[in-house]
């Protein structure tokens, strides 16, 4: 059997999303900056990508910016904000994505910025009094804090936040990867000045992102060359990332609440047979905590064993179960999770972060739960 | 009859690019990144199209970065080339492509570096005395002249430019968006830093590109985020779009030669019969000029003409062709093309680019050449 649990990585293309961009690789290829007809069939594709994407979002279309995804629109957000608004303090926490943390540590070293991190408690809470003061000391700073965490699943408040921000001026920008598509971001009433997202987080193409950027607070581009995307992203445009993404994300609000209520059931029932059958399992972060984290990450903190230690990943996989580490890891050398470094997680115990999709099956968490038996030598 | 004369603007798809990508829409499609099954059959895809661009390009896959287009990666390898190397000078011409116009533009306004623009004379040519002083009073100077210009399609002679640039030790960047795909690149013997591509201009898919950076001229990325494509760009890959940049320049490798004689057989039809037809006709830059211009690019200059003035593309349009002006046009209001007043061609005559790809057929140029030979009043 084959498992995928690492929907928080990236998820499958939804069939009716390839149907929707097939028709600009086979017939509809034009530039769409080119005024004549193949030019302007495609023009109207993106615009109307463009209209749909600001209508979910309640956002006005002059508001969303297509981009090569989350991370290209992170960078932009960050770099850019800093720059148009001569912004010289930043605010944000260490367990952000290193799409946010790398890009103000580069601002930072570049002397662009002073940046100041948030203290995150063990359950990867930002502590929001710091926050608080923070601002009252540096007036028009810019806040970068995602809306929810990737690895830990833990939820943000962004009404609050976004409300503090606006109390001291501050340019408030929220990594919503993980969110866009699974929750219901509505901007008229949302205090955020960006957002961003990423078109295969949510069973659209890779290489497909958006930024929002509030109307009051313009942003010069990040990537300069042609008129494109109204001056701010120069290239021809990914025409059928576009499409896409704005297909992923009218199917993805066409039924949010029944695909919720079918992956809480699944995270329900993984987490009760977790703990019914491995002894001292955990949950990392607010992973467990239904109202405070994504429904769609489940961080398992597994007890220390021999057999199992830097081993547990590519036990999993050898069963066919793919699942992500709190690590990230290349070329064969595992390098620790900021985010559960900072959680202070213990290093004696093994950690897999366990994310689902509209597509996952109970047949997938009751495989993964008596694979974890086996492994943990639970006898039946 | 409907006729494209755009290829420059964009391609159609090839039918095996579309089959080569399909497999990591519907099957495949695991995030490069992860380490379990599902990611590795996509990593080991990308590695195969790194590996497959690199040898056709006679360099080595760690010098290949995939991007989002030809724009992203002129941007990174000036931004980050003026970064890395402490660059405080840069050369480049009026007659470039807006992608690195603009981005050094960018960073001369910023106080990053001084900019010099070469001197153009009428047919587009540039003053390479005039590099040679330039390089001469500034040392470590970067220098970023296009293969072929877009719109003229003049060719500049890579390896003199570059051997001077090495002369003088400077970083020596070229805009091969026009020519990737058409003419062969043999990087270990032509000296140039850096070079860029852009999937959709060779009948890959839009929002594909990639970077060539020279072994030992390595530069920081512009990106920032996870450790994609070597630490040099942050973001998830778009792995079609990988998959189709790579299939795209394999099939422009098997038959380049075919594909040229095709082209330059039309082109030489197009320019014998304008000639033949319409009185006074003209040919802007060296594009008429088989040694010295891209094959696929003809930039027709028309006598003066009361019907067709500000209206030419659109009367071309309504017979159903598709060509550029050499201006590019947006919300209806046009704006005369930088490279045509850097010529100083003349206000008062109308200028197409008509452009070719291996699509294109006899069929389409001859119905061209009767329309144009309406709407300028020529009796057959």
């Amino acid at each position: 059997m084959r498992v995928y649990l690492d929907n928080a990585a990236t998820t499958a293309m939804d069939d009716r999303v390839i149907e929707a961009m097939l028709p600009f690789m086979r017939q509809h290829y034009g530039n769409p900056s080119s005024v004549h007809s193949h030019g302007r069939e495609v023009r109207s594709a993106i615009e109307k990508a463009r209209k749909k994407v600001a209508e979910l979002l309640n956002a006005s279309p002059a508001e969303i910016f297509f981009t090569s995804g989350g991370t290209e629109a992170d960078n932009t957000a960050l770099v850019c904000g800093i720059e148009t608004h001569g912004i010289k303090h930043a605010i944000t926490s260490p367990i952000e994505h290193h799409a946010v943390l790398h890009t103000l540590e580069d601002c930072a070293k570049k002397g662009k910025v002073k940046l100041s991190l948030l203290d995150v408690n063990n359950k990867g809470e930002i502590n929001l009094d710091q926050l608080r003061e923070l601002l009252q000391a540096n007036p028009n700073s810019l806040v970068s804090l995602m809306h929810a965490n990737n690895e830990i699943g833990n939820i943000n408040d962004l009404a609050a936040i976004g409300g503090m921000t606006k109390e001291y001026g501050a340019f408030f920008h929220s990594d919503t990867v993980q969110t866009m598509g699974h929750f219901v971001h509505d901007l008229k009433n949302l205090p955020v000045d960006a957002i961003v997202a990423g078109g295969h987080k949510f069973h659209g193409p890779k290489g497909s992102g958006f930024l929002y950027v509030r109307k009051d607070k313009k942003i010069h581009p990040f990537i300069h060359g042609g008129a494109q995307e109204r001056n701010m992203r120069g290239g021809t445009e990914n025409v059928i990332g576009i499409v896409g993404i704005a297909k992923a994300l009218e199917l993805a609000y066409e039924d949010m609440a029944g695909h919720r209520a079918h992956i809480e059931g699944l995270k329900k029932h993984f987490i009760e047979s977790l703990q019914y059958h491995i002894p001292e399992v955990g949950f990392n972060g607010l992973s467990a905590d239904f109202g405070k984290s994504l429904y769609t990450v489940l961080n398992v903190s597994l007890p220390p064993s021999e057999e199992n230690r830097g081993m547990l990943l590519f036990n999993l996989d050898l069963h066919g179960i793919s699942a992500s580490g709190g690590s990230a890891c290349s070329s064969g050398a595992t390098v620790g999770s900021h985010v559960l470094r900072a959680i202070n997680h213990d290093p004696e115990r093994e950690s897999v972060r366990f994310s689902f999709s509209r597509f996952t099956t109970k047949e997938e968490i009751d495989y993964t739960v008596e694979k974890l038996k086996e492994l943990y030598g639970v006898t039946v």
